[in-house]
């Protein structure tokens, strides 16, 4: 009976738009407790009706192109300008978070996180890759639920975390520095390929030359490769955070996208296809979790990678061999 | 005592470089018996300590781009002038092979063929990704054990074979036609950030100008991209099968990827990485089948996707159904 009206509780304040409460679910939803999980679980189903109606924005790049700052000027002009709901949440499951790059320090946004249309969470520190998917894609719901509009996801651009990303958001958006080359170096080869928009920043005062060409070669480059299925074609845009300019382009191009897409249908079929993922990648991953898990699994492998390193057994043998362990 | 005889006639043979043996053990590798399986997974075990040391290259390319012409000349090339024994296996899951694009039409490389040095062999019809992948990873082993030094490995390039490929080979060859964006259309996006070589195909005659436009219009393109991990430079070159020219070039940088990235150490690193990705991908696609394969969880599965799909159940809790099914 208590859980029940814990349920209801959350659901009710939830939908009231209360943040505290909004805060307590997704720290449940983060918790590693069975009893949380399954309140949690109980809570996503009831509020999954509400849930949908956001634009979902990933946002990525390299430490030192300026994320934060970015994210504060954009999610500022969309809460004054349009009266917009924004949260913004964090991928960052390798996070020891001592470069504080990555919303660890809230006050990097300071202006947004007083706004009382925006609400800011970062990621649980230490999580998995896959458990981080899952909880930003239920703290997803939760948000859109109290009546968040635009939902931004930002990840640091280098890691694994980016394909998550990519099957989280409606539309991915890289940051990028001018000055060809160096800022490609933490970046993830195959980040370009899942881009909907370039935006390259700190295009001012005697940067902004440079970040002209750097637009002009992009430009250029990008029509050099596959087209996206949507048939959307990538722009390069500048945005410069000290002039405070770009952004308006920025969210008219997030605008036309969704615009379009949703005419094609293009919208619709992707989310659908994100949602069928997501419970597939569910069921792949715990498949493989408890097979790992198993104690007789776990002894033999080390040997069996051995072996196969050692080219005295094939990867299809090896494995069958450890599958025929697992089933017992 | 039967099969044991025939295990080490397979052996014996493939290591006296008996070519068809060798197709008949491929041919074994290729079924779906249980007992031509184990029969095949015995020779495969005993000839992995003569395997590995071949250079296995991927070559991919819309239907048009002139694969086939492209391997014709460069084999042909790489037979005459080097001495080399050479494969050619193809990877074609879609394959109805209507358009006789790949390699099902032997005819389309003639000169190749009649080749003594020279083995020619079409990737199964209407066989799933995942048993192509096999097929071809373990047709790789018994090439290599029958002394074929180098193995180019043929695919379409428009579907999801790419990555199955990619991690069959050590260096991966993009050909593309010069004349900007029509030739794209058909390739999959993400493609390009796998290429290790781009070469421009038919620049020769009327065509030669634009190609070499095409070329520095790539070569541009390509610097703005995130480098590999290989630290690798994909370079971008030019061919004609009718001019006969850009062959040497093109295997001059295969052999000077191979020389850099032994002594970086990069190259031994990639075939263990992809070793363990095969054992470990095995694992997962077994696991899954399995699943999947369950009455229960088979019947109960359109119901749950539409669930996910209508809003009415999170992935996770629909997920967590399914598991509960398979794993009585």
């Amino acid at each position: 009976m208590v859980k029940r009206f814990y349920v209801d509780q959350y659901v009710d304040r939830i939908l009231a738009q209360d943040r505290v409460v909004l805060s307590r679910a997704i720290t449940l939803v983060e918790s590693k407790l069975p009893s949380d999980q399954e309140l949690a679980q109980q809570v996503i189903n009831r509020l999954l009706p509400y849930s949908g109606k956001s634009i979902r924005v990933g946002i990525t790049g390299s430490p030192g192109v300026g994320k934060s700052t970015f994210i504060e000027v954009l999610g500022n002009y969309i809460i004054q300008k349009f009266k917009k709901k924004l949260a913004v949440l964090a991928i960052d499951p390798s996070s020891q978070r001592s470069g504080g790059s990555i919303l660890g320090d809230k006050t990097r946004m300071e202006v947004l996180a007083t706004q009382p249309n925006a609400y800011i969470r970062p990621s649980p520190a230490g999580a998995s890759l896959g458990g981080v998917a899952r909880y930003t894609r239920e703290s997803i719901i939760l948000c859109e639920a109290a009546g968040f509009e635009v939902i931004f996801i930002e990840t640091v651009g280098v890691g694994q975390s980016e394909t998550a990303v990519h099957s989280l958001t409606d539309f991915f958006l890289l940051l990028m520095l001018a000055g060809a080359g160096d800022e490609l170096q933490g970046l993830k080869k195959g980040i370009m390929e899942m881009t909907d928009a370039l935006v390259i920043t700190k295009a001012d005062g005697s940067n902004k030359e440079k970040a002209q060409a750097a637009q002009q070669e992009y430009q250029n480059a990008l029509h050099l490769f596959p087209a996206a299925a949507s048939g959307w074609l990538v722009p390069v845009m500048l945005s410069s955070a000290l002039e405070q300019t770009g952004v308006a382009e920025v969210w008219e191009q997030i605008q036309q996208y969704e615009t379009q897409t949703r005419q094609t249908g293009y919208w619709e079929q992707k989310r659908n296809n994100q949602q069928l993922y997501w419970l597939h990648q569910t069921i792949r991953q715990t498949l493989e979790e408890r097979f790992f898990a198993n104690p007789a699994v776990a002894q033999l492998l080390p040997e069996k990678e051995q072996a196969v390193l050692a080219g005295k057994l094939s990867a299809f043998t090896a494995a069958t061999d450890l599958l025929n362990l697992g089933y017992k």
